[in-house]
């Protein structure tokens, strides 16, 4: 039996108490779920006499201060009676969820709200075979065998008996869609972007009926369906010769597969595709650029109102270590940059919020603000490739709300809309031909395990992700309070602080004791948990340290390093040019420092690195300790999930410490300025 | 259609000329084959009248100068007739396969020879999905669908349909039963000492009866059949609650294991061994000793004749990094030295050359000597693992003929034989209770490609593991020339020379632009192959180098060190103990050092890791530009395979130069003396 997540039916139905409930209304697929979210899965009274509900839910004409389909309004009405008002089903099942939550988390509940970000996506990297790629929660809800969930290496993927991949479990589909539609999710990908195999075969028959049950569950909870594709489908599938995006007949076939999969799923949300980028298929291999490519696709989409979500996510990953003039950080906006403008209304460009690749701390990536008539979807990653696998506990909001609330300090630049601000949360909402286009996706976390994330706190990422998608001005503690109201609804107030203090803290802990000063990866190669120093230092993926007996770090700057602060805009340039200015979090991503420079902390960049590495163990042993306080509190089965994970990341942050501290102690001979154990 | 390998049919029929062979005495299987060699492989004449005959081939009660029934006559008899005489058919075998390599290489042809060593064994590290761990040249010759050859990742052992896992290409094991018979070969183990899920079931039926299949037509070649062993199969196969060594039922379920064994292959060779090692289950886990579990083993195959080879490669792979005490090298000794004389006389122990784990360069396992009352087989790998995947050339004979000539320093130890000299090829076959059961074992190079090992150059080590076997006389160089001669019968002179001289300094180049000065590993951890300076410098499997800014190596010495020193015998501990008379090419493996540190060369260490590495790819470039001289000379398959690997040698040489000499130089700062680039 899967975990309720932040969705505790018993416990909703005790708050809410004496509720009866009345809708009224056009009907649509929305308003019939809500009623069916009410008497099946609260199991409340849902009356058909309006003057016998406390609670009245209401598809209007016209709503004051609603302007979009997806926006509500709670608010009190004649003898303590509340209404919740939307002018569309969408609304009005996101009002509902809305009502819920502040009954839960005892908040006022007189309000109207509308989406910051109209795209509020997820993406799954899950694989037909059950495997997910960067999955740590177990196989795929959506693909493998009903009664399997071995966690099968996502490199393999394996030829194995695809004649039905889907795995059909409904009841578990259900509950995940509830749980995305409660926290604003309104699109979600279906497979791995790495589009591989048969699952090329997913946007045709027979697989495309199978998609078609899940859009349809996925519909009634206004989250549309996407589904990523394989470039080369015309010639792996449609028997062409050429893929080209400007042959015709590949234009026809995307067009006559487009209008197949809208006849079985109108509500279908388009494709996502990532294209000529470590190792997969694109226009590039036909001389045509990624516009070409995505425009190609957005013209197939248009007549259904089905968009294209184009990943930048491309580079050489060919790199070679030897060739200081290259620099992976500079490949999003190269490869892009030059083609602002000429994507289609229906296209948008999906950026990670750093130039790398999820790192647990990274400049904003400078395509965000530097693309200015482009739709643009700025993409997270919840599943923790980088930042503990779930093992290690690392609650990210801190670092996404950062990301999002970073200043591009563009200065009065000329923009499609007005609205914007310089802030990266506004620029993703207001800028781009299209703004119902824009908004933020980000990588699944879950999978088939029994509490969906592998690690039970790493539920609240899942959730948080959802929440400031939605409104853009919460912040981590807000969120996390939010979370935890909901996820222990019987847990006491020291219960509540304790895991708090956790979740708070985590994020700082775990970049403490990883790859230290924004420098980045450090990582096992190709597992990416625990410690490498050296890992990725001779490899092809364009992600090093240079660190040697003098000192550490990647010069990008335009004076002598590979110029890539260049593609800041000026104001911000400036600060990242010159160290002195640079933040000490993000030193090292920006400069080659020795070890006895001086942070402005007042440590050296070497004390810095052996105390953040000595802090790591110590945290973690006091989550340990403070965890021990829960037991008893919390259901056992996430007290044990927990104090299991802990006792991991433990050893990791053991390792952690060690390696890097050995590592630079051999760089330097230099010891610990407090006398603590360095292993020579 | 496979390559013919050193056995070229029509070469040795023309070779052979006007030819008439006639066969006399008691008939077995090993004579019906030298009969079936004759006329179905020679398509030679085999005449029923021994006057007619220019050569007979006879099995005699007695003949002078042999005391072996492997060993064999060849000489003249009158009116130019050559007799080759035995006192048992697989004396004959070789017999007739020395006449034909005699021919073929233009050598005398009148000698008494018996072989050295009297186990000859290959290993195969074959799974049974047909994938081979460590393997380099196709799947498994044993294993596999029928029309399959695609190289799967050995590591995965996925649970494929294995109702019969059984190639069935007998005509492919005809002949490598042939090339192995006419090297002297007389034991072949089928499959992989890692004896995981269905593997295991291979001792009993249905798979036995496709095991008889395969050994019955070994047998008639000399080869007996040996099958690798889960210690815990009581448990897995016979239903039993336990393995334990000890006990009584698991006693009675392998004695009637191993009698159903022998009712369908008499001439069975008996068990190999793995067990308590790199997760493998074993006696210990009981409480028991190696001896314990080994002699269980060995009672059961006892009456009839069979033998156990139980691994001595032994050790905690668990190893911390942060324990300088605890040392690798000393697993085997520490495991094993205080069970000599324990062992049953019909128990084998698989000694590794080296203390660790086939490296380039290692000093002898001090096993080797040090166990002066058990049988000894000392194991080589002819798979390329460390030295080069079959894609690098390294004709490694002269390594192993390094290993086998040297003197272990024993000083009038009490042994079981006193013919042993103090000399390792001596000392394995000389000593232990029963030597019949001593010798050298190789895991195999072969597999499903065309040419059998992946790089035709690579056929060169399975010859030369074979006649190093027999004769423990012969030099790498002659060796390389009989390899050479037979292989390339219409070679001229001038193209064998170029071969030859590619050989013969493949090994030591290899070794050059790899780990330096016996340190080890250094390699792409899992793959091994190409460099990763601290790939494993961090890990669990104790092979490190402990490079810091000053200096490099193991400490492995009494005074100041592991103590692993204290191994070896007291004359030859004082030289490595003494980092003045350590030779240079072992001085990392024993000694720490600065990196100004003086060679007996007169170079630094610094400047011979720089030379060295430099001097690599000019070596490859320089075996590229002669190998294009060979163009048209030899087969153009073998031309066109050898260049291919040639260009991705010296891709691999020049990535193992920069990275080595980059590691060095970040550690140091010092640049090369004659100023040649490194990156920095």
């Amino acid at each position: 039996m899967a975990d309720a997540m932040w969705l505790k039916a018993d416990s909703i139905r005790a708050a809410l108490g004496e509720t009866v409930w009345y809708l009224e209304g056009d009907e649509d697929a929305r308003t019939i779920r809500v009623r069916r979210e009410i008497v099946e899965f609260l199991r409340q009274p849902l009356t058909g006499n309006a003057d016998e509900a406390t609670v009245l839910l209401r598809v209007l004409q016209t709503v004051p201060g609603v302007t979009s389909p997806q926006g509500y309004r709670i608010h009190d009405i004649s003898n303590g009676r509340k209404a919740i008002d939307a002018c569309d089903g969408t609304g009005l099942l996101y009002g509902f969820y809305a009502y819920v939550r502040a009954v839960m988390t005892g908040t006022v509940c007189e309000c109207v709200a509308e989406p910051d970000q109209q795209i509020r996506m997820i993406d799954h990297w899950d694989q037909i075979d059950g495997s997910i790629e960067r999955g740590y929660a177990g196989e795929s809800i959506f693909f493998g065998r009903m009664d399997s969930n071995d966690h099968s290496d996502f490199r393999a993927f394996p030829e194995r008996d695809t004649t039905n991949p889907f795995r059909g479990d409904f009841a578990r589909l259900e509950s995940y869609a509830r749980l995305m539609a409660s926290i604003g999710i309104n699109a979600v990908c279906l497979n791995n972007v790495n589009v591989r195999g048969d699952a090329t075969r997913l946007i045709v028959e027979p697989f495309l009926s199978k998609v078609t049950h899940i859009a349809d569950l996925f519909d009634s909870f206004g989250i549309r369906t996407f589904l990523a594709i394989n470039f080369a489908s015309p010639k792996r599938l449609g028997g062409l010769s050429t893929s080209d995006p400007c042959n015709q007949q590949v234009r026809a076939w995307w067009a006559q597969t487009a209008d197949a999969i809208y006849r079985q799923i109108p509500a279908f949300g388009g494709f996502v595709v990532k294209a000529d980028s470590e190792g997969e298929p694109g226009p590039m291999q036909y001389g045509r650029t990624h516009a070409d490519g995505a425009n190609m696709l957005g013209e197939a989409l248009a007549p259904h109102g089905g968009i294209v979500i184009w990943r930048a996510f491309v580079y050489n990953s060919q790199q070679d270590w030897r060739d200081r003039s290259t620099d992976r950080a500079k490949a999003a906006w190269n490869n892009f940059k030059e083609l602002d403008g000429l994507f289609a209304d229906n296209v948008a460009l999906q950026v990670k919020f750093g130039p790398m690749d999820f790192q647990t701390r990274e400049p904003l990536n400078p395509l965000i603000g530097g693309m200015k008539h482009t739709n643009i979807i700025m993409e997270f990653e919840i599943t923790a490739e980088y930042l503990g696998h779930q093992i290690d506990v690392n609650y990210v909001l801190p670092q996404w709300l950062t990301m999002i609330d970073t200043d591009t300090m563009i200065d009065g630049a000329s923009t499609d809309n007005d609205d914007a601000s310089s802030q990266v949360k506004s620029i993703i909402a207001h800028r781009g031909p299209n703004t119902c286009h824009t908004g933020f996706a980000a990588v699944s976390n879950v999978g088939m395990d029994d509490n969906w994330t592998g690690n039970a706190l790493a539920q609240a990422n899942l959730y948080g992700f959802g929440r400031m998608c939605w409104d853009n001005t919460l912040n981590a503690e807000t969120i996390a309070n939010e979370w935890l109201a909901q996820t222990f609804p019987d847990a006491s107030e020291k219960t509540i602080g304790i895991i708090r203090n956790i979740l708070l803290t985590s994020n700082a802990v775990y970049e403490g004791y990883t790859a230290p000063l924004g420098v980045g990866f450090m990582v096992t190669p190709g597992v990416h948990y625990g410690p490498s120093v050296n890992g990725y230092e001779y490899d092809r993926w364009g992600t090093y340290h240079f660190a040697d007996r003098d000192g550490v770090g990647v010069d990008r700057t335009q004076a002598t390093g590979s110029g890539y602060v260049a593609q800041y805009p000026p104001r911000q340039a400036a600060i990242y040019e010159d160290v002195n200015s640079t933040p000490d979090e993000l030193l090292l991503f920006f400069h080659h420092v020795g070890y006895e420079h001086r942070l402005h902390s007042g440590k050296t960049v070497l004390q810095h690195i052996y105390d953040t590495h000595f802090a790591g163990p110590e945290a973690v042993q006091g989550y340990i300790k403070s965890w021990e306080n829960v037991r008893g509190q919390v259901p056992e089965a996430v007290f044990d999930n927990v104090a299991q994970r802990l006792a991991q990341q433990l050893d990791n942050a053991v390792a952690w410490r060690d390696q890097v501290n050995t590592f630079f102690y051999r760089m330097t001979k230099v010891p610990d300025e407090h006398g603590r154990t360095i292993y020579p």
